[in-house]
């Protein structure tokens, strides 16, 4: 089922990064620029992140010896210090994932680099170095991001939906890549909980059980066929009591189910730098752009 | 699971606070400010609610010897003093939730103050005194609400989602605060139930026992962790024949389970109260305004 | 649980018509008026109704002798004259159901007489005589509608959801009135069934099994306390082989069941106006217009 | 319950058609032409058809000697050639599906003739000959669609919605006719996987097993029935690792119950051809086009 099955550690099945985006208060803030201010409610249930979540987070998955990739806006952490310093003291991985959570494929290329700057800044200044992955914002990756991904030394992203298993991203004209270690909104758990109208989502919620049922069934998938499984989950969601347990409760069954490597996504970069590195695996080349520019054949000449 | 736990009364494992948002036709009215004459089906649909609901509602609830909050827009109490009147009676608390169902944060803070005055003054002249609580009709509570709340000698809100357990709303630069006793969206009855042209849903509706199975998920990790349920049910859609004998339902499997604190709103405010004045637990502080402002990194000067 | 309960005959728990909108093709026409004859597919999904569906139905319910009230817009009796004669030969009810399915709220008062004339005399026309029932295509009554009802002799409306059983809808200040046979959304089979973008409907579509897991629960509701069961189902959806099937199965549960009264709507017309010719029991009434303007609030005057 | 029932080859009970769209992302830039350059993710996302998803499709359809239909755009037959030969070489059918996925009854008939020409072109150059079928891109057959395919000689479409049996199209005024192969939107499987904001799709995601009970139903029904059950699946969502290998369980669902003739649509082509010609079973006929302009009733002088 899968062309170009990759070596996991240890002879396991599958990998399992369990990946946050921890956007606390940003995106509802870039959705509402000028009303935010006043949308207290969203500003409260947005705030759960941070202030309640993150901490139930911490602590659960210290009692499970996890350690976990968290992916913050430099906003997030200029304005959420302490939990920054919790999840770094914990061992768990953050990746950069913007300034203000902008969406960088709806802004031009001067703007995503200047939230860009911003963002790797606020990440510098407080961690004392740069981060190793990055995952767009909404997804967002625009035409320019890899480029801008590559100047800055960064070594995988986690914002594209190509593949089951990781795959590398290649400038085109160059000699440049990073890795992509795929998700798909399936594994997203906005589709699944998210009813909030100042965010824009008018649909039904679903119940945990259910959620989980399409969750788990990505992870039978991956656990049958070698692939590899990132969740992107929000704190203010998925890290609510009943959800929250309902997360624990598949991490137990992922664990007895055996023959599965957790791992932060800086591992398996690692990993797979090193697969690379000694020959043992090659990865599919995806090099970007896909277009120059929006379709010629539009135009009728192309 | 839950960082500063509260202690119930009795020892109890969780508080269940099963409140109703007695909408009527105001929150319609409010959607279609120019049509809502001539939405017909419409007005029936919420009108079922003081009609047909309430009379249910109150007749079940004696049966089971509970007593509960409905928070009930001015504009309602006017209308439907009868059904008011039942309410009292039979020991339920009356909350106000606006005059006309408006949205607080989409209007000034003058329209703000003149409905939300219209509400209160709707309430006194009815019920002989003052509310003790509020829930910001839509959720929409505003960066003003506070001040206006707390101006008023209101006592708790019910609008916002920032936490498991209550907390305390403080105002910037003063001493003064309330109390939060917070829900989520997940245990709104709209996302599950609404389906209506005229109120702008047009989603699935679920079965009440797949709804069941999210408020029933949402007791059970209240139950384990210490939590506290707030529904925010509708008459007009729970108090149909089939949802309402779900959640009558609902209410046997949360009896039957034990250890849980049945309360109004009011009376989960009198014991917080004097848990604070005891000094045996202590809130979570959040602070409003979290804004003064759109957030000046948007003018990118910030 | 229904504060008015009303006698069924022969001592049935409660009354279950399955009524169908056979909506043809004329409510896709109404929706699109200027691009409809170029959208084929919506024109082959909507002509499943009265091409494929009907005679299935008819069919179907002949073997259960079951006879059913089918609404009907006039210009599909014109447009399907086969059809109607082959519905009526079989004994189910025609009802009106506008004459293209417009919206009566959402056009002026003459243009409502206008469309409703013509549906009137298409109806005539061609059955020779006048219909006992109606219901306001897409539920769409508006303040002129009760007259426009009265004035033409038109005994009962299925158009409104204020109750779980008949009840009356007065004209104010007169004495003229004709019964309400209620409905709700979640007994429309849209929500459940309805994925189209020519008709604006862009959801999830439900299994059938999970669709009538709705159907039933209301279903068992009333006949656990009463009721008045409707269906606004549409042959285009509803009538497809798989739903079908389900709904067939569904007929036979409630069969199964026991003390079901299976009806056409003109025959609970017949005993309900028997049991209020015979003092037996009294509708509740609903007085309209419920309000004789936009809300007189809004201007802050009222 | 089939009015007209066929006979299916050796008494098979009902006939499967598996059909996928192979879009890859031509659907996406016709829908996003001014910004689909840089939705990389949207890119990464609809690419996964081609690059992950045809090969894979390819080898388990293989294993089972199970022969496909695939409806493939010309754009994307020139863009990934490599594909369209893997297709063709393990007999799997190539139907046409447009130019660049564009919707033909949302343009005029110049532009719908240019697209047409276009990707018919693109398919003769490639696989030397024109298509037998054609599914218009996203069901959007125009009033002009088949006239245009009748000049060209296509012998089936599979883009209406009509019936549970093949049907023909005739051409009002002539003699000239095709024939249908009818679907319908609920075994498409957009409605139950869909959530990308880039598509304009904000809706829940159904787990495999869920989307699974709805394809099953219809695949009950049809073989309890007779009908005919096409598939309209697209390889960037059914083609996923959970859902194909939940796809994969229902086939087996499916030859295990047995009676199933599985076929690719030209074969169900040749097969009904025969019949006709044999006299053995008589189509029913659905003259196009059903209007010849907007309903002149809506002028209100029809």
């Amino acid at each position: 089922m899968i062309a170009n099955p990759i070596p996991w550690p240890g002879g396991a099945r599958c990998a399992v990064a369990m990946t946050w985006d921890m956007d606390a208060d940003s995106a509802f803030n870039w959705y509402n620029k000028d009303t935010a201010d006043t949308l207290v409610a969203a500003q409260s249930w947005t705030r759960y992140d941070p202030l309640i979540a993150i901490p139930r987070l911490v602590e659960q998955f210290a009692r499970r010896e996890l350690r976990l990739t968290f992916f913050v806006p430099g906003w997030v952490i200029e304005k959420y210090p302490a939990q920054i310093d919790l999840l770094a003291t914990h061992g768990h991985e953050i990746g950069l994932h913007g300034y203000l959570h902008e969406r960088s494929n709806e802004i031009g290329e001067d703007d995503e680099l200047y939230w860009f700057g911003r963002g790797l800044d606020a990440y510098k200044r407080h961690l004392g170095k740069g981060p190793r992955g990055w995952r767009a914002p909404s997804f967002a990756f625009s035409k320019h991001s890899l480029r801008v991904l590559l100047d800055t030394g960064i070594e995988y992203d986690s914002s594209l939906m190509g593949d089951d298993i990781p795959y590398a991203l290649r400038e085109a004209g160059g000699n440049r890549s990073l890795l992509e270690f795929p998700t798909d909104w399936t594994l997203d758990d906005f589709p699944h909980y998210a009813h909030n109208r100042d965010l824009g989502y008018r649909m039904p919620i679903s119940a945990p059980l259910r959620a989980m049922e399409v969750f788990r069934s990505e992870f039978d998938a991956a656990w049958e066929f070698g692939g590899l499984w990132i969740s992107v989950w929000h704190p203010a969601l998925s890290g609510r009591l009943a959800r929250f347990k309902a997360a624990l409760e598949l991490l137990d069954y992922m664990r007895d189910k055996g023959g599965v490597w957790f791992a932060r996504l800086d591992q398996i970069c690692d990993h797979v730098q090193q697969l690379i590195a000694a020959g043992r695996w090659t990865p599919r080349v995806e090099t970007l752009p896909i277009y120059d520019s929006p379709l010629p054949e539009f135009s009728r000449t192309g």
